[in-house]
């Protein structure tokens, strides 16, 4: 197998996490988004989407979108079990997860893209609108989260599972990008950022 | 159990499609969006996000999100199978479905809640530049399952799977909301469009 990847990004950032909580190794591909390495012919073949991260199977498929490749991998590599024991662990650690990567990725993407210089190379028709209302969005769905840390350890209960490697990924692209940091008085958000940061896969 | 469902919105609807493909049948509580009957406090106690569908489970939980709630559906009814067979086809699936809901849907949503007049009620500062692009994203996007569609009857292969359900759920939104229509030259996602519309489950 073999990961196409993007350092800066932070959805395959989602993927090397999850390996590196599995102790998985792939080797990787570096596609410098920033640099436009995804729209050629070649990438688009593999992927009409031009995203990363993507995995090249071995039979020569390609698998696309962060949450099927670490699905597929947690069926590969069941332990540690990353998305839920029970049927309605499963349940919940979805839910938790989705409302990460669909309430706060996007509002945080919208932020970086349409509000940043950097984001411009990415989104050359930036809509100042967009990033203000993005920003706002992203502000009140940390509080969501803030609040819900303030009764568990994790993001979907007691035991760290793909829901954190989503929430941590989101939150740290706003902070690494200058889109948008979280406020201080978000004190259980912090915490669970600081317990979550600490884990060795925050560094893959 | 109980599902909190909204007749007009596309989210719910691909929760309810799902159980009429598996022949489940739940109790359903209408929550109107546009008159905002899930801005109220006793909807938020139930889900912060305030947004349909939502499954009120037996322990008194609520789980929400559509593809969180159809997951356990397929836990506890498991043929037939809507998520795939095997590890390789499950994360087909996943990856279909998932690029209907992330690339299609929003931007589909986006040319509704920007560009329609009824899109206001939820989208009170409207931005126009952002129907104009989202409807430019959505064609595109749609231009890429009729290339899929071509190679194949199903989307994520020979079995109808949650993804033509996302697909459908998504195509139909733009379609009736008047907020984007599928060009006539895209054949084979016509053809398909027809084929999974004749299904009992597509009227649930």
């Amino acid at each position: 197998m073999l990961l196409y990847d993007y350092r800066a990004a932070p959805n395959p950032r989602r993927v090397r996490m999850f390996l590196a909580e599995k102790g998985v190794t792939i080797p990787t591909e570096q596609i410098n988004l920033i640099k436009g390495q995804h729209r050629t012919a070649e990438y688009m073949a593999r992927d009409p989407f031009i995203r990363v991260p993507l995995l090249e199977l071995d039979n020569g498929e390609y698998l696309g979108e962060s949450v099927a490749i670490c699905r597929y991998i947690e069926e590969l590599h069941p332990a540690p079990p990353l998305f839920g024991r029970t049927a309605q662990e499963r349940a919940f650690v979805e839910m938790w997860s989705r409302r990460a990567e669909f309430e706060l990725l996007p509002a945080v993407a919208g932020a970086f893209r349409h509000g940043t210089e950097i984001g411009k190379a990415l989104e050359p028709n930036q809509i100042p609108a967009l990033a203000e209302a993005s920003k706002t969005r992203a502000l009140q769905v940390m509080k969501i989260f803030d609040a819900v840390l303030g009764d568990r350890r994790f993001v979907a209960g007691p035991d760290f599972s793909i829901a954190d490697i989503t929430l941590l990924c989101s939150v740290d692209f706003g902070a690494n990008t200058g889109a948008i940091q979280t406020p201080d008085d978000l004190q259980h958000l912090k915490r669970w950022h600081g317990e979550v940061s600490a884990r060795p896969s925050a560094k893959a």
